[in-house]
């Protein structure tokens, strides 16, 4: 079987960080190495494939018959086919990093890449790009090559790539790996998720893809959106897309904080065959103690990725973050926030899907430094039950108010585990716990009552 | 000060029965002893009293500012002033137990004297039974006295005691002591949180009154009830009284099951001064393992307490807790269930109190038995980590359907702690848990996804 390391036969700047981080965390001498995290390696035939995982899951019959898949071992982009400037911008960050750059330089080196007009590459051939991801995409190849400029299926493409992406970091950094698995809905779609549990870094690491489509009741089809818009359908009925890659990862050592993302897409039609689509998400970070240089990389990385859109954008969708993860009845909010958004549907579908892009590429300049900045810190017993007391709140959070949660728990035909996988393995609640003035817990819990500025 | 143990002074058979289970857990050899649990020692004058632990706690004036408190030393009827036939139940239970009387024996002579005629005594002097309380009640002794008759006072009196009674017995078998708070409502009344935290025993025990008035909508006293009934107010403001006592109990040994109880009553004035109310509770044990003798003893004691009263009431009210105790979205139970009951308004109200009267009696033999009887049962980390895989699917049916939890967090002014108290200490929420076939786990969920009949 030949196995080729990725980086070896591509020259790219993604490339060389990628190589960078592989030898420094597994020292890894060279190619060939059958441990190497699989997706960075493939074989010259798609039949060889070892690192397109989950061929060996059963899947490879579909994507096999497609009639494409010679073309695989032609182009050898290698698995991770985000585009090249977001890629570059996410390896360059944990290169940077890894290089010793101090987390400023690094954020900066993070961001500027991002300002590069290159990113408005093309998208890039939909079978290659497929490579690269966790598991099939839950829409059949052969369509998604048919309608390769549609918005469904460019999304489908960019949350699929997300998930590969931020997958794979993680597996970097924790040397675990992902269990995936691939869902169907009875009603229309599917999902995809991976999840690792009890790994050596992260206690429980989710990150889901769904793509669901069905048919919406005219009332439904209101209240799907927050800003309730009336649609009309044939007979009353509507058709629907919705698809989304959401995230939580809960990290063992509580000096390393949970982050959340989410990048979704709706789109509704119209009985006369007009669409209605609008995108949504964010990003948003919840740390046990108060960290003020993780706070500004992980603040201003998303602020430089929405400024390039639109100036109001992440001043507006900060304050929205904080409004959106409010535990009520505590009287604070969840974490230390972030970005949040729905409803975007302006000034252009173009524009919108340009923003949202730049966000999903954000997640792993965001997170990761912060990752490995913290990795070897020890902790006390005291940190460790303050995580947990803090992870109760999570569960609280995502349990009361969560409007995913509510929506899936709902729904008939949900997968239960896949929306639940958010949940902390281990959780604590303790009766009138409240911290004593003055201590690192206190100080926490001021900026969660007081949600402050960090950029 | 003058200590006297309470049961060298009172011959009953409670007294015999606590004598023995106190010697038999703690070793106390006689009278004098100042590690006893305050609650059973009292003294000559009120002045002196350290058995009425709450006197400590600031309230002594608003408890002897009555003119009464001279009376206390008068009776010597001792702390828990039960009414005498239930308490007898109670302790019978245990002492039963310990005399290694088996668990059907038992059961038997727990439910037996529930039939007792005696049990319809007469409640007794309002300040004697006040001090054997966890704390002064919510409701101004005077105004208690004054208005004796009324159901919301004996209702007040009840779940007092039941308080009482309950945290007594769970003391005696941790060695530990309720942490006592008493909190006030702004818009009226207010209530007593006992709460013992990583016991010897007991990893989380709460044990909640709460009393609580003020003036609803016509709307919302609509939906107060599950049968809605229109009432009509002055002005439709309605003046409402709500009070009950509600308990979880999580056990750190996973083969000692959870329990819950909780009784309450409701009382809306309409315009011309008529009285709408209506009692409602049940008592529901969550084992994480299946023990076909424990669930006979608690569905058994629950259904004598409820024959004696209607031989419809167990069978009604077993499904309705098993209906009510049910996670959709995991198509499972939370426990093994027992009774659940609302609206009950019939056939008067004086035999509707009296009902709830023998329910809440029987929360002590219902479970204390039990407690004992797996007491000193080693336990495997694996026995230890499906319990918190458990506890996860009790935190999710507490957050997401539990009406008193969702009505709590959703008023404003709720005191928080004593509604969430009802959370496990720790819990754990694994991806994609199934226990394998055949395993006492997958027996467990079995039954959860199959309610039984137990008795």
């Amino acid at each position: 079987m030949a196995t080729i390391v990725f980086c070896s036969v591509n020259k790219t700047a993604r490339t060389t960080a990628r190589r960078c981080l592989t030898s420094h965390l597994k020292g890894l001498a060279s190619a060939g190495e059958s441990h190497l995290p699989l997706s960075y390696t493939h074989s010259s035939s798609l039949t060889l494939l070892p690192g397109t995982r989950w061929l060996s899951r059963g899947s490879s019959v579909r994507f096999m018959s497609h009639g494409t898949a010679g073309r695989a071992g032609r182009t050898r982009r290698g698995a991770l086919a985000l585009g090249g400037a977001a890629a570059v911008t996410a390896a360059a960050a944990v290169a940077g990093f890894l290089a010793n750059a101090n987390h400023f330089q690094r954020a900066e080196m993070a961001t500027k890449v991002l300002r590069d007009p290159e990113e408005k590459e093309p998208e890039g051939d939909i079978l290659e790009r497929c490579r690269g991801f966790m598991s099939p995409p839950v829409t059949d190849i052969a369509l998604l090559q048919q309608t390769k400029g549609e918005m469904r299926t460019r999304m489908e493409m960019l949350i699929m790539e997300t998930q590969a992406e931020f997958c794979k970091a993680l597996q970097e950094v924790d040397g675990g790996t992902f269990k995936v698995d691939q869902w169907k809905r009875k009603e229309g779609g599917g999902g995809i998720s991976c999840v690792m549990q009890d790994g050596k870094v992260f206690e429980k690491a989710g990150v889901n893809v769904s793509v669901v489509s069905g048919y919406l009741t005219e009332e439904a089809a209101k209240q799907m959106r927050s800003r309730g818009k009336v649609l009309k359908g044939k007979d009353g009925k509507l058709p629907f897309w919705a698809m989304g890659v959401s995230s939580v990862i809960h990290p063992k050592n509580p000096h390393i904080p949970t982050v959340h993302f989410n990048y979704r897409y709706f789109e509704i039609e119209e009985e006369d065959g007009s669409k209605q689509w609008w995108f949504g998400g964010g990003t948003d970070l919840t740390p046990v103690y108060i960290n003020k240089e993780d706070a500004f990389h992980f603040h201003n990385t998303l602020k430089v990725a929405c400024d390039k859109h639109h100036s109001k954008y992440y001043p507006d969708f900060k304050k929205w973050c904080d409004r959106y993860f409010y535990i009520r009845h505590r009287g604070e909010t969840r974490g230390i926030g972030g970005i949040f958004f729905d409803d975007l549907d302006s000034p252009t579908q173009e524009e919108a899907f340009s923003f949202v892009k730049s966000c999903a590429r954000t997640v792993v300049p965001c997170y990761l430094p912060i990752v490995y900045k913290h990795l070897n810190e020890s902790f006390t017993d005291e940190e460790k039950a303050w995580q947990q007391v803090r992870r109760g709140r999570y569960v609280e959070f995502n349990l009361v108010y969560d409007r995913g949660v509510k929506f899936g728990l709902a729904t008939p035909g949900s997968r239960i585990e896949s929306i639940l996988m958010s949940l902390p393995l281990t959780a604590r609640w303790e009766y009138m716990h409240e911290p004593a003035k003055g201590t690192r817990e206190a100080k926490m819990l001021d900026v969660l009552r007081n949600p402050k500025e960090w950029v």
